[in-house]
């Protein structure tokens, strides 16, 4: 696959953007094109530990599933996927060898995107038609590389040895559907495992073996209920759930730092009340917790379930608290890391390699991570640089499309260089 | 009209509940009956003053027209309200006399009602089918009672004297329709003006001849503009437009009580964020201010001007407000409040009759009231007791229809007495 | 007395000003003054009951009558009071007629004088000697005015009839005393009951029969203990009780308004933390809470109540509350404050009479007036204007002593007028 | 100097224990002990360069001297110190060499010492009898051993070349003190400059060549002022300074992390108001901001100057800020932590030796540091591991003594090392 044909992919993923959980269109073309490159294809509810599963909500579901097959979709696949999105590709080279798994993760952030000329997609007409859903983090890209990688496999599979599992994931963001493709098992038999990332601040033709500070994240949606009383005649009858919810979200902003480390917590969205004239009976709030150990993330956790149910209990309201997604921390092999770089050099796609590069964020890749660990296997979470537009998850966010060729070229050889070692 | 037909009338108004602004097929309705009656009538654009109109969203119109003429409207009056709402209506006697005006509200508040079978309105098929728009302050009572009475006004106009107005006022729910109407002058030749509402914690057969107590309110919306980032990657570089709006929402409800009588402030509605890991760029929220006097209601308003700036510097972002309706307070003149007793008396519909009762609330038929008494005539704010289901606003909101032809009684009896009195 | 003495008597007091339960030198005065007269006078702990005396602290008692004693006190009175204060005169006519009780309350407020020549008081030497306490809220007026009718009683004994009770209250200022007073039944037998307060708002020459508004009231102290911690080395170990008292005091002044009427919050003092680096461990603050009625002051203090527990809750600290003070609302007597007008008329001395005036706020002669009422006697509050230089509890406050005098003949008519009159 | 003359030294220290700027009997002990050896003693204003002198009150001064000179100061040399505190001492071996300069810090903290038999000094005799200042963080024991260190080295003047310098610094809690004596130039001619501290969580035995992660801090004052309004009758009319100071306090606590590293904040005391029921009309606290380097450190405070004004003009309050404590961040040198882990190892009193220590806290030895390697002089911060009975600046903080001996060890043969090499 040629630059031209990663853009087009890519662009079209990003013009049908679906959000976590939703990525039915995208899957099923990810499946189809993957099939007939000769994958061995599963999807959905197939690939996925469903007691794993994190913020999904069953409801919506029907009507994105129309959607998606408004937009394209085969309906051959959606009815294979049993209402879940993913795909895991299995190529099986017949020779003994190590089993390698490739992720993409391939779902949209839920962000409007910008609608403005100085926007290449607006302006070029790939920016997404699906509101409240943008690719505004690079998964587009990541989908694309994903196909890209696979049908340079597929073209040289006899040069290959063992077996190669290409798993495109749904819900990374709000880090929900990482753990449930750990937990199904699936890579219990890979020697190595590996992702990448696009941007996260390197520019184009920069790259780091691994990444390193994932933090351990949880994402919760707190529901407050308290009681409407019409604000000018009876102030005093109210439950007040505003008032409880902007207290929770100022105290926990104020959480101590750890001595031991970075914490972040933020609240992302707020929304409350009825009227203008109504002591707000109602108020919901997103949030998450992070921390650079499993310690400190608990530590921020537990701070924060003391204040939201103090809070509640300040303004007399019910408090239900949901976790929505959950992550933890993971360490890329060192010697991996450094096999990694040493490819990167022998691409010559890059002028600056560098092993490590502290991301402060979360991915919930960390949980296939462990569990490859755990059982023996190595992995790495690679950091592929792109000049970008704007910030990750920033509406005006888009990226140097020519890292696509990069990311395919760098995985190829990667999975050439590891099916020859010994595993 | 007998008490099943208001009730049908009423339920009807009901099921297509509108808000302020929107009440398109409300008025179209009202508009045909009373001119089927026989008055001469005027709807929207000409009978509001528009510079004083408040609160009003232009870029909805069109949709609302569109569902009004679905669920239907009559293009006709449709097309003479060019976009606007309310009705006048006027009974010319022919014969000298007094000019009367009644004004009877017909909007809907903001809430979504509940769909409970403990709920009347949804158990016997009647509540809102339009979301976000429900009848739950008794406006559709008001409308009904409005319509019986002009049929009862048409049938007896041999009997009548001088002229008789009825005003259906839009909007008046954020207190943002009364004003234009006021300002208009369509009350300037006015001897008499009368409004009343139902419920206001009275119970049916119960009455009081004058609302005291109408707070003075300024209705307002604030927003808030930060910058958007990512939380875990870059928390220091984002402008935290909830943490600026939530510290807003606490201190406004701090503001000290005022020496010299009652106040209120309400936050009703607040909407910040766009996703959990993003530090939120953008608040907005729905406030009120009232004060028993207007050196009160200017006291309130002015610490909450300086709360919101503070707020908005205190992390670094833009703020606007926008004024989105303004009350004024108004007395009840004695004599004409003894004169509805009086009525109320001989129409033997009321088991408990009072003077004066306060209310707590906001109206802006004080506006008119104001005018009118500028004028030289006399107005009073009647309050009609009916059983309610629930607090006024809320979602559960129900009344006891008994009381509907007990307002178009009195109030035509009313009519009766005053046109044929000495202006 | 005439005006000269009366200010001498007020100067003395103000210069040597002792704030609640320790009104040691001040009771010894006016304890010797009314015996001198002839009173059968009894002081401190004889005239309390115990168990309903508020807000005191028992600790420092040693050293304020030492101090007392270093400024006059006279050994053999601060003997008899068995570290309590205040004092009760009694003078018996030995002929038929009524009780009257007139009560004077003789404590300072809990504020340090304001040393400036600006201040009379200060420029003119009499101003507080005693740090941190100081008459600015006229106490020591009313205790200069008790002892001037004291002796115009005493010269006009034959003219009397019946009893009449001088109660010198201490620690009115937190409404700490007055209960003690009033639980000691010593005002059960009386038919009338008076007391006046200096300014109030009102100039010199008005003056109010009754007061109106007493607002119920509870003064409390909040102790919250967490835990220190080194701020830089280790924040996450520290339990932060001044992030807690912050939380609470914001939440406590939000408390939404009563429909039913006026309610008042104030945290008027908080002290927290030990060093700059050190997570703060301890906070206290002192609050106050108060509403037109029992149910409108109960509910106040319901949600204070909550509001305190839960910020406490919030930081994980330890939380006490201490009941330090509290007050009732009263009504004076219609018909007494007739009367009082009528004498207020007679005496020539007042340019402006009213019946009523609204204070808006507490004093715990509410107590004795309840009681007295309920024993089916009468009581009057009565408001005696005196121009002030600041408001009451300032540090500049002063009042204009010509009131002195009229506070004397106001009281010695009422009380000649009421023992003839008939109870 | 034997561990029981340590220790008796300490226990001296501690049990006056005096405050930064108030170290006037210390100064005294230590001016006295340091001559008796043969050392050239400067005391106080001779040390300092006033105008970087930090957080010092003038007006405590003439109190703290009687109380020195009451608990056995010297006159003779308060006389000499001229109203400021620390010593500096000189040991000339006449010989040429390198100049080696000490620091040890002898100020108390702003903490009352814990009274209770499970705290040692208490149990034993020696706890602070000063209130509300206790040596809760070592420099008692800093203090010792820089006098024992002084005896060895006096004792040992012939086997020394060079000069050495030991430098008593006054008023490092709150990082007050240690640029008035680097900006003295002092230290300009120094080769090496080294300082320790005790415990910071490493046990007895354990040593630390360096300390690395000094935060820069900044340390500040806030005074609100409003207005005082009675709290019952008059609410509107205060501008309320503790609300004002709630709000601050929760908001600097709530400041965002920053992306690049550690930073740090906390308002440690606050006091607020004069009366209960008076609307507080000042408020003032103590803060303090920090970060692991100048970016980060400048952000934090300029936040908290934003937080601090706008909270200020949202309850219409005068703002003053004070600074009062300022101190930078610095790194030990690598080769010279080499040297000093060497000489740690052949003293075999220490069975655990790292090089560098995080430590997260601030010291203004940081001014001191920086000066000398600007001068091309080598510096370093040494952990010196105690066993602790509480975390520093804690009522119970207590050390193991043990520690004392080790100290004295350590600084001595590294003073002799150095003194020896080629500087």
């Amino acid at each position: 696959m040629n630059l031209e044909e990663l853009t087009k992919l890519r662009r079209d993923f990003h013009k049908f953007a679906e959000a976590g959980w939703c990525e039915f269109r995208t899957t099923s073309i990810i499946a189809e094109t993957l099939s007939k490159l000769g994958y061995e294809v599963q999807v959905g509810k197939a690939i996925l530990d469903e007691s794993s599963v994190m913020g999904r909500d069953e409801s919506i579901v029907p009507n994105e599933i129309e959607r998606a097959l408004r937009q394209g979709a085969d309906p051959k696949w959606i009815e294979k996927m049993e209402g879940y999105t993913g795909a895991l590709a299995v190529l099986d080279t017949g020779k003994e060898g190590p089993t390698i798994a490739l992720r993409f993760d391939i779902d949209a952030v839920e962000v409007s995107e910008a609608k403005d000329d100085k926007h290449r997609p607006y302006r070029e007409g790939f920016s997404s038609v699906n509101s409240g859903a943008m690719h505004a983090c690079g998964h587009d890209g990541h989908a694309a590389i994903g196909l890209g990688v696979a049908q340079v496999l597929a073209a040289e599979k006899d040069l290959l040895r063992g077996k190669i599992k290409l798993i495109f994931q749904p819900a990374e963001e709000g880090v929900r559907g990482g753990k449930a493709i750990a937990e199904k098992g699936i890579l219990d038999d890979c020697d190595y495992l590996l992702a990448l990332h696009l941007g996260l601040g390197l520019p184009t033709g920069k790259i780091a073996g691994g990444v390193a500070g994932l933090l351990c994240t949880t994402k919760f949606d707190v529901f407050y209920k308290g009681k409407a009383s019409h604000a000018g005649v009876a102030p005093n009858e109210g439950k007040n759930a505003l008032l409880g919810a902007a207290n929770a979200v100022i105290n926990l902003q104020a959480i101590a730092s750890h001595r031991k480390g970075t914490s972040r917590i933020n609240v992302g969205v707020l929304h409350a009340g009825e009227g203008r004239n109504v002591i707000p009976p109602k108020a919901m709030f997103k949030a998450e917790t992070r921390g650079e150990t499993e310690e400190i993330a608990s530590y921020v956790y537990e701070r924060a379930m003391k204040i939201v149910k103090s809070c509640a209990s300040m303004y007399d309201l019910e408090c239900i608290v949901k976790e929505m997604g959950k992550s933890t921390t993971a360490k890329s092999d060192g010697d991996l890391v450094d096999l990694i770089c040493q490819v990167a050099e022998e691409t010559r796609e890059f002028n600056s390699i560098e092993s490590f590069y502290n991301m402060g964020g979360s991915d919930d890749f960390s949980w296939m991570m462990k569990r490859v660990q755990e059982k023996g296997g190595k992995a790495s979470y690679i950091a592929l640089g792109a000049d970008i537009e704007a910030g990750h998850h920033n509406e005006y966010f888009d990226f140097d499309e020519k890292s696509l060729l990069k990311g395919v070229v760098l995985m190829s050889q990667l999975v050439e260089k590891l099916t020859n070692s010994e595993s």
